[in-house]
């Protein structure tokens, strides 16, 4: 499988929903697969939180391929042989797309740091709508995401209707609810909450122990309490002493091996404007109502929903899929049976790359 | 209603799971009604994390009553007209019993601090064992009590068989599971990221913003999806901008109210000591296997859950009156149907207030 990874530059603003504008900007980005003659076998990936435009493939030297390597590849759901994938770090982010920690405010030699506007999912996708435009793509095979990538997906299709065949939104909602705020809130607040966060002022590459926390926090809300079970049960680190007070269980020390590695590789910053990007998001925005919202969507909406995930709850999928035959769209809904709670869409890619092979494959139009 | 506030306080050592000891140390309790001539209409209260021994009534100058006002008092499910009811504060808690801030480290002029042993559910009931004991009380009518004080009913079922006519744990599991362990790190590493906790060695009375982060933890996880909903669905704070990065909405404006008034009634470390002892309980610590402990209960069962709870799921209280079976003990299961996730132990009162007056009127006996 041929992998590149480009960084787009652009130097005319990009005009974010806030009023406010990004420029100059750029955007990082990898591709998969072979761009066909016409440039019609396109398909967009795009990512969830913590995510990168490192969909698939390996890079030399490293261990662990990209986070959705068993659905995009050579004979895979999402064929590399047919399609030529395209996935994009969102602004915002701090993997090489403009970002608040890892660019300049223009006109300053400083960091954006807390001077980065506030980003939004119709934004995310509006930068890349740009860099599919700037690579002469008139049209896409399909867009695909889960969690905040399901997000991305939606508001494509909303935003962008009839510039893509399939929009495969997964594991999302259409309108993030106060419980998911909550938790935004409260991983936001453990950040800042350390000194050493300082305002957004910390030292570049400085491990916060606050992003430790906000990512235990996270860790907790996006895996399942069968999973805990099964992973770790009760058993406990055989040199801690039971009655240390920072005695650990096996699944304490997980979280904080797992806490302690995300600053290496993720920045506070982005965490923070990502998280609010997510709460912020509403796919009614700009109109009038839901309805109105949905009835912009031209496109197959092909919509993944997992039946133990607590972040998106399937129930919140099923309203799209109401509203989209209460204004005619077409769209087909299907519900996973999991036990690994919102990381699902990660994590038990072989429960539904099937469902996304027949989707592309045009097997399941006949339905509508 | 009689209330009195009373600190008991003893010179012999307590004995601790640990091994380790505490001496001298004390218990501060609360007490409603009369105990009457032959000290056999006693109810023992047993509080959850946050709560204290102020289980009921008004203090003067009190604008909210007691965390179960709803059930204890004159004419209420528990009868203070008939029962004489003490509810007393956990060892290792901040509200005047024997705790790692508000105590001094003997042959010392420091506070514990972390100085202060590790205390479990089986150590706190047998301080509180051992106040009944110093007050002359052989027998109890019940030991109620929800979340952590659901743990310790059970646990007082298990270590002292026949102390208690009734034994009921409510909203409770019989061993904690991974998933709220991992729940319990989160809280304790977002304390311990915030710089100004400093190892424990924080200011007294300093308001940590750690703490704060902790309390947003705790909040969501024993609240539901559809109370967050109700409460505050996406409604956002007039005077804040959608666009500013700490712009709220009013879940989120709710959470920073209430994590940054949390530090000024609780403490940091006897946040983290409760936490652990939540974290270690398993009933089984001592016996050789569940069937063991479960089989040492001779006091009567009445085990309640309520299906919306997502901290100590139904589930896990299904398996202890399966355990309850299989060892012949008596036991009554019932599940409240409630939208309220854990905390529906506290706002839902009205709708198992009946089913505690009738098992203390000895009315659901006849099922055994």
């Amino acid at each position: 499988m041929k992998i590149e990874t480009k960084i787009a530059k652009f130097t005319k603003p990009l005009y974010l929903e806030s009023g406010r504008i990004l420029e100059p900007w750029q955007i990082i980005y990898e591709t998969y697969g072979e761009l066909n003659e016409d440039k019609s076998n396109v398909i967009l990936i795009t990512h969830a939180l913590s995510g990168s435009h490192h969909a698939a493939g390996k890079y030399e030297n490293d261990t662990k391929p990209g986070w959705w390597d068993a659905l995009i590849g050579e004979g895979k759901a999402i064929d590399t042989n047919k399609y030529f994938v395209i996935a994009t770090n969102v602004i915002g982010s701090c993997f090489g797309s403009t970002g608040p920690m890892s660019h300049i405010y223009p006109g300053s030699e400083e960091r954006y740091r807390l001077k980065f506007p506030v980003v939004t999912i119709k934004d995310m996708i509006k930068a890349q709508k740009i860099l599919l435009d700037s690579l002469g793509i008139k049209h896409i095979k399909a867009v695909i995401g889960g969690s905040m990538g399901g997000m991305q997906a939606l508001r494509f299709g909303v935003d962008y209707p009839g510039f893509s065949e399939y929009v495969i939104p997964i594991a999302t909602t259409y309108q993030t609810k106060p419980y998911v705020i909550a938790i935004n809130k409260s991983m936001t607040e453990a950040i800042r909450a350390d000194k050493e966060f300082n305002n957004g002022n910390y030292k570049p590459g400085a491990l916060l122990k606050g992003l430790s926390a906000a990512r235990m926090i996270g860790y907790l809300n996006y895996t399942s309490p069968a999973t805990f079970e099964k992973k770790f049960g009760r058993e406990y680190v055989k040199t801690d002493g039971m009655f240390e007070l920072f005695g650990r269980f096996q699944v304490e020390s997980y979280l904080e091996y797992n806490g302690a590695n995300f600053p290496k590789w993720f920045d506070a910053l982005s965490y923070i404007y990502l998280l609010k990007a997510i709460s912020l998001f509403d796919i009614s925005r700009g109109f009038n109502s839901l309805e109105d919202a949905f009835s912009a969507i031209k496109d197959k909406l092909y919509l993944i929903s997992f039946s133990g995930d607590t972040l998106f709850f399937p129930q919140e999928m099923r309203e799209i899929k109401k509203y989209m035959d209460k204004v005619d769209g077409k769209c087909q809904y299907y519900e996973i049976d999991s036990n690994y709670g919102h990381d699902s869409f990660l994590v038990e890619t072989q429960k539904f790359d099937f469902l996304i092979n027949d989707i592309l494959k045009g097997k399941l139009d006949a339905r509508f």
